[in-house]
C-alpha cells in the first residue's frame, strides 16, 4: 500500500521531513499553497497596479475625485460578506467527502485471501479459477475508475486498452461489447462481479469449494466490493451541489475585486484621521495586508477546490493508476504464488 | 449506475467540464445560483427602486425627513441578526441529511446476485422464482418512492400504472387492493418483501435452494432492503423541524427588507462624514454591495432549500424515475440473462 | 410507516404543500415558530411598554436622568454574550441527539419476517408461537416507551392497560408483578425478549424451526431489538447535561431583559449623534428590531427546547402511540395472515 | 436500566419535571450551573471589590492616575481572545467524547440471552457454567471500571473486595495474583473473558452446546464485550490532549482577571463620552454585566470540565456502582431464574 | 492495555491528579502548553524588544516618524485574518483524524481468543500453530508501524531486528527478502496475514479445527486486522492536505510578525485619544496582551501540530513500542499459557 509511485522519491523524502519537521515545509512547491495561488495572486496584483497607475498618471482632477469616491465606497462596504465563515463550513463539508471517498475505494486483498483459502486445487483449472476471480475484481474497480478519474480514462480510453493491460481477455471484451450494444445506458461495472459469482458457484459444484459457508463468504465479499465501487460512482455523480460551490467562489472573487479597488492609496482616504498621512504612504507601494488576506482566503478556497475532485490530476489527488497495478499484482501473488503456502512451522524464541 | 438520463447529455458534458475546470462553471444555468436567485433578486431590486423613486419624486420636504429617519434607522440597526452564523449551521444540518438520504436509497443489485447464485434450476419455474423475487424488490422501492417523490407519484398515480410498467401483475394488484381496503392506514411497502420471503421459503422446500444458509442470507438482504426503504420514508415524515426552517427563512427575508430600506441613498445619510458626499452618489444608481450581499445570503439559503427535499423536482434532485427503470433492467439481467453464466476460463497474459 | 394518524389529515395536506412550496409555510400555526414564541414575545413587549410608560408618565426629571443612565448602560453593554454562537453549537448538539433517537426506535418488521419464514407449522401451536413472539417484541417496545414518553404513560398507566390493549395476558401480568415485587429496581423491559428467546428454543426442540442457524438469526434480531430499546432508555436517562441547557437559557433570557431596557427610547440616547433625533422617534412607538431579534433568537432556542425531548407532547414530537398500534397490527399480518403466502407465480410482461 | 439509585428519588422526580417543564429548572441545585460556578464567582467578585476599595480608599492622587491607566488599558485590550469561539469548539469535542464513552459501556444482557438459549442442561453443572460465564463477564467490566473510575476504585480497592462482592472466587483470585506477579504490567481485564471462552469450549465438548454455530456466536459476543471494555480503557488513557484543555482554561481565567480590572469604575473612564457620567455610576456598585459574562463563559467551561471525565464523582457522572450491581443481578436472572422458561402459550385477544 | 510504560510512573500519578483535580494541572511541564510554546514565545519577545530598542536608541527623528507610520499601519490592519475561525475548523479536523487513528490500531486479542478456542490439540504441533498465527499477526502490525512511526523505525531499522525481537524467524526473513527483491514496490505487511491464513487452512485439513465455520471466523478476523493495518498506512500516506496546514501556519506566523510590530509603543500612537498617554506607558515595558494572545493562538496551533502525526515522538503521541511488546506477550498468554484452561467451576455466593 506504499502509495507513491517511484518517480516521486524526492518528494517522498521531502514530505517525510515535512511530517516530522515543520521548519522545512514552507519551502515545498509541489502541492503547496504557492503553486495553487500564484496565478490568481498575479492577476490580483496586476489589477491593483493598473488601477494604481491609472489613478496617478492618467486621470485629471475631476476623475480623481470620482475615483476616490469609488475607492472609499469599496473600502467602506467591502467586508459585508463573512468570507471566513462560509469558507470554514464549505471546506469542512468538502474535506469530509474527500476522506470518505478515499476510504470508499475497495481493496481486493480480502477477497484474494478468501479465494486462496477456500478454492482448493493445485491443477490448472483451480489456478485459472482463482486468478480469474481476482482479475474480475480488479477489472470492476478499473472500470469504475475510468468513469470518475481523467487520469485512468487517459490510460484506458477503450476496452482494447483493458485487454492490453491484461485485465480483460478478448472473449470477455466481445461479451461486454455485445451487451453495451443491447443495453447502452446503465454502466456495466457490476458485470465482472456477476461473472466472478458464477465461477464461485461452479467451483462449488465441482467440489473445489468444500462447504456452502465459504460460498456465501466469498459472494458477500464480492457484493461488498461492488457496493463500494458503486458508491464511488455515486460520489462522482452526486457531487457537492453546484450552487454551494458557486456561492463560495463568487463570494471570494468579488471580495478581492472589491479589495483591489478599496485598498488603493488615494489622496482623500476616508477612514484615516486627517493628520497622519504617513500611514498611507506605506500602502502606496505594495498592498501588504491585502496580499496577505488574498493569500489566506484564496489558499483556503484552493484547499476546497483541490479536494472536491480527489480522482483528478492535482498534486494532492489519489494515485489511482498506481493503485490499479498494485491491486492486480498483489492479488495474483496471494491467490497463486502463495496459495496454501506458509513458512515451515518452527519454535519461536520464547518457546517455554 | 450512470445517473443521468439521456436527454441531459449536453449538461453532462458541461458538468464534466465543470468538475475539471473551474473557469467554465460560472456560465452554467441549470442548477446554478442564478436560476435559483434571479426571481428573489428581481423583487428585491424592484422594492429598492420603488422606494428610491418615491423618495425622490413623490415626497414633499417633510415626508423626506421622515423617510430619511427610517432609512437611517434601518441602516443603523439592520445587522442585529448574524445571518452567516445561522445559515452556516442550518446548511450543514440540511446537507448532512441530503447525503444520508442518497446513501439510504437501497440498490437491488446484491439481492439479485445472491438470488442468481443460490436459486438453482434453468426450468421455467426456476426462472419465474428468480425474476419474481427481484421484481418484488423493485416494486417495494417504487412504492416507497411514490410516497416521497412527486415525480414518481406523477408517473405512478394508481396501482394500475404499476401494472402497466410491469412492476405488478393483475392478481397481485387485487391482493393489494383487498388489503388496502381491510387495513387502510399503514403503508404496504413491506408487503412485496414478505412475498419475496415466502417464495424463498418455497424454493428451499422444493430443493431449488440447497442449504439453510443461503435462505438466511437472502432473507437478510431482503430485510436490509426493507429497512432502508423504511428509513427513506422516515426521512420524509420526520423532516427538519418546521421551526428551524422558519427561523432561518424569516431571518433572511427580514434582513433584506431592512436592507432595501437601509441602503437607500438619502440626503442626510447618517454614517457618512459630512464632507465626502461623493460616496453616496455611487449608491444612488445601483446598490452594488447590497445586491452582492443578497446574492450571497439568498444563494446560501437556496442551497438549503434545494437540498431539503432531494426527491423533489429541482434540478439538483435525484433522478428517481431513471433509477426505477435501471433497477428493474439490471436485476433481470443478473438473475435471468446471465444466471450461472460466465466467460470461458482462459489463461491470462501474466500466466507463469 | 405512514407516520401520521388520521385526525391530522389537514395538517398532512398542508405539510405536504410546505415541503413542496415554500410560499405557503409562513402561514402554518401548528408546530410553527409563532406558536412557540408568542407567549414569551408578549411578556417581552409588556415589559418594554411598562418601562416605556413609566418613564414617560410617572418619573420626575431626576428619576428620568437615572433611568436614562440605566438605559444607556444596558444599550452599551448588552451584547457582551455571543448568543448566536452558543445557540449554534447547542442546537447542533440537540438536533443530532433528536435524529439519533428517532433512528434508534426499533421496528419489529424484520423479526416478524424471520419468524414467519423460519417457524413452520400451520397448526394452532405454530400460529400461537409466531404470534406470541411478535407480541412480546411489541410489548418490550411499549414498556420502554411508557418509561420515556408521557403520552404513552398516560395511555398505559398500569400493567392492566397493557392487558386491555392485548399486549399482555393475565398470566404474564402475574409473573411480571411477582418479579417486580422481588426485584423492584431494575427495569424489566428485557423480560419479554427473554421469554421470546425461550419460545424460539422450544420451537427448535419441537422441530418447528429446522436448523440451528435460524435459531441464531432470530435470537440475534431479538437481541438487537432489546439493545435499541435499551439505548432509547439511555437517551432518556443520560440527557444533555443540565448545565449546558441552563447556560444557554439564562444567556438568552438575560439578553432580552437587558434588551427590553436598552432599546427604550429616551431623551438623551447615547450612541445617536446629537443632531438627528428623528431616528429615535421611530423607536418610540414600537421596538421593531428588538422584536425581530427576539423572534429570531428565541425561535432558535425553542427549536432546541422542542427537540430535546422528542417523546414528549409537543407538536413536532414523534407519534409514539400511533406507532405502538401500527407495530402490533403489521407484525400480526406478517407472521399470521400472510405466513408462507405469496401470489401465484406468473410470467411478467418482459418474459423473453 | 433505570439508571438512578434509590437515594436519588427526590432528584429523579425533580429531573422528570425539568424535562417536561422548563419553568422549574432554574431552581435545581444539584448538577446545576450555580453549584459549579459559585466558588469561582465569589473569587472574581472578591478580586473586583478589593481592587475597587483599594482605588477609592487607599490610593493617593498619583497612584489613582496610574491605576486608571491600567484599568483603561485592560478595558481596551481585554477582548483580544475570542472566548466564545474556542469554547464552542472545545465543548463540542468534549461532549462527543462524553456520549461516545457512555455508549461504549458494554451491557452483559445479550451475552446472557445467548448463554441461556444455547447452553442446555438443568443439572448443577449446567447452571454452574451459565452462572460462571456471566459472572466472568461482569467481572471483566468491573475490573475495567476500577481502573477508570475513582468511585468504583473506592468500592473495590483490592481483589479481596471483588471476592466479598461475589464477583470473584478465592481460587480465581489466586490465579489472578499469581499472574500479576509474573506479568505485572499489562492489565488483566481480558482474563475473565478468556476463561469464559474456555468454559464455552468445554460445554461444547460435553455436548451442552449442540452446534458449532452457537459456540461461535457466544465467543463473538464475548469478544465484542472485551473490545468495548478495552475501548473504555483507551478513552481513559488517551484523553483530550492536555494542551487543548490548558489553552482553553488559561484563556478563560486570564480573560476574567483582565475583566476584573478593566470593568472597574474610575474617574477617567476612557471609552465613555465626557458628558454622560451617569453611566459609570451604575457600574460603581456592582459589575452586573461582567458578572453575567462570567456566569456565561465560566458555566460553559464547567460544562466541559464536568464532562471530560464522565466516570468521576461529579453530579452528572455515570452511576457506575449502581450499574455493576444491576448487571450481575439481571444476568443471573436471565441465565438461571428464567432459563428456558416462558409463560404458557395462550391465544391473544386478536386471535381470529 | 495499561498504556504507560514503567519509566513514566511519576507522570502517571500526576496525570491522574490532573484528571481528577484541575487545580494542579497548570504546573505540569510534560506535554503542556508551556513546553510547546516557549521557544516561539522567546523568538516573539526577542523580535519585539529588538524593534523596541532600535526605535528608542538608534533611530533619528525622521526614521522615528517612518517607524511610527509602520507601527500604526500594522496596528490598524493587523487583524484582517480571523485566526480563531480558521484554527477552530482546522483543529477540529486534525483532532478527529487523531482519534480515528487511535481507534484504527488493531488489537490481536480477539484473534488470539478465537485461535485458542478453535484450534485444538495440546501437542507441540498444535501449540506451534497457535503461537505462529498470533506471532504473524503481531508481525503484521509491527511492519506497518515501522512504516509510519519514527520511534518504531528506530527500534526495527532492518528485518534482522525483527528476528532479534522474536517476531520473525530466519527462514521467514529469507522469504521476505526474496520477495522484496522480486517485487520491490508494494509494501508486504499483508504477507504474514496470508501465511496465517494458510496455517488455518492446514489446521482444518489436519482436523485440528473441527468445522468450516471456525475457519471462516478466524479468516474474517485476520482480514479485519489486515484491513485496519492498511487503514493506518492510508492515514499516513493520505494526510491532511499540505495546503491546509500551510494556510493555517502562515496565517498564525504572519499575524504575530505583524503583532510584534503593531504593538510597539511609539510616541504618536494612532488609536489612542490624544490626552491619555498613561495607557501606552504600560505597554512600554512588556506587551502583556500581545503575549497572552500569542500564548493562546500559538498554543491552539501547537495542539494541531502535536496531533497531526500521532505516531511521532511528541509527548502526547501513542506509545507504540510499548504496544508491540504488550501485544506479543498477551497473545502468547491467551493462545498458549491458558489454552482451554479455566478455574474450577464452583458455586458462587448467590447460589440459591
Amino acid at each position: 500500500m506504499a502509495w507513491r509511485s517511484s518517480e516521486e522519491t524526492f518528494y517522498d523524502a521531502l514530505s517525510y521531513k515535512v511530517k516530522h519537521s515543520k521548519r522545512v515545509f514552507f519551502l515545498v512547491w509541489r502541492g503547496s499553497i504557492y503553486k495553487l495561488v500564484w496565478l490568481d495572486l498575479l492577476v490580483f496584483l496586476l489589477l491593483y497596479y493598473v488601477l494604481n497607475l491609472t489613478y496617478r498618471l492618467l486621470l485629471d482632477e475631476h476623475s480623481k475625485r470620482v475615483f476616490e469616491g469609488v475607492v472609499n465606497y469599496c473600502s467602506f462596504h467591502g467586508n459585508v460578506i463573512p468570507l471566513s465563515f462560509v469558507l470554514g463550513f464549505y471546506v469542512t463539508v468538502v474535506m469530509n467527502r474527500w476522506w470518505s471517498q478515499y476510504t470508499t475505494i475497495p481493496w481486493p486483498d480480502s477477497i484474494a485471501v478468501f479465494v486462496s483459502a477456500t478454492i482448493h486445487g493445485q491443477d490448472e483449472r483451480g489456478r485459472l479459477m482463482r486468478r480469474t476471480i481476482v482479475r474480475y475484481v480488479c477489472l470492476c474497480l478499473t472500470m469504475v475508475l475510468t468513469m470518475i478519474s481523467p487520469r485512468v480514462k487517459k490510460r484506458f480510453p477503450t476496452l482494447n486498452n483493458f485487454v492490453e493491460a491484461g485485465l480483460l481477455l478478448e472473449n470477455e471484451k466481445n461479451i461486454l461489447e455485445h451487451l453495451n450494444g443491447k443495453f447502452p445506458k446503465p454502466s456495466k461495472h457490476w458485470l465482472p462481479i456477476v461473472w466472478a459469482t458464477s465461477i464461485v458457484t461452479r467451483a462449488r459444484k465441482e467440489g473445489r469449494i468444500r462447504d456452502d459457508f465459504a460460498v456465501k463468504t466469498i459472494i458477500d465479499e464480492l457484493n461488498k466490493f461492488r457496493g463500494q465501487a458503486g458508491l464511488l460512482l455515486s460520489y462522482d455523480t452526486i457531487s457537492v451541489p453546484l450552487v454551494y460551490t458557486q456561492v463560495v467562489t463568487i463570494a471570494v472573487y468579488s471580495y478581492f475585486i472589491t479589495s483591489a479597488v478599496g485598498s488603493q492609496w488615494v489622496d482623500n482616504k476616508l477612514q484615516s484621521p486627517s493628520d497622519s498621512t504617513q500611514i498611507s504612504n506605506i500602502d502606496l507601494y505594495f498592498p501588504i495586508f491585502s496580499t496577505l488576506e488574498f493569500f489566506f482566503y484564496m489558499g483556503w478556497l484552493k484547499v476546497a477546490e483541490s479536494l472536491i475532485n480527489p480522482f483528478g490530476e492535482d498534486d494532492d489527488d489519489f494515485e489511482v493508476n498506481w493503485l490499479i497495478d498494485r491491486d492486480l499484482q498483489v492479488s495474483y501473488m496471494i491467490v497463486d504464488e502463495m496459495h496454501h503456502e506458509h513458512p515451515e512451522l518452527i519454535r519461536d524464541q520464547y518457546w517455554d
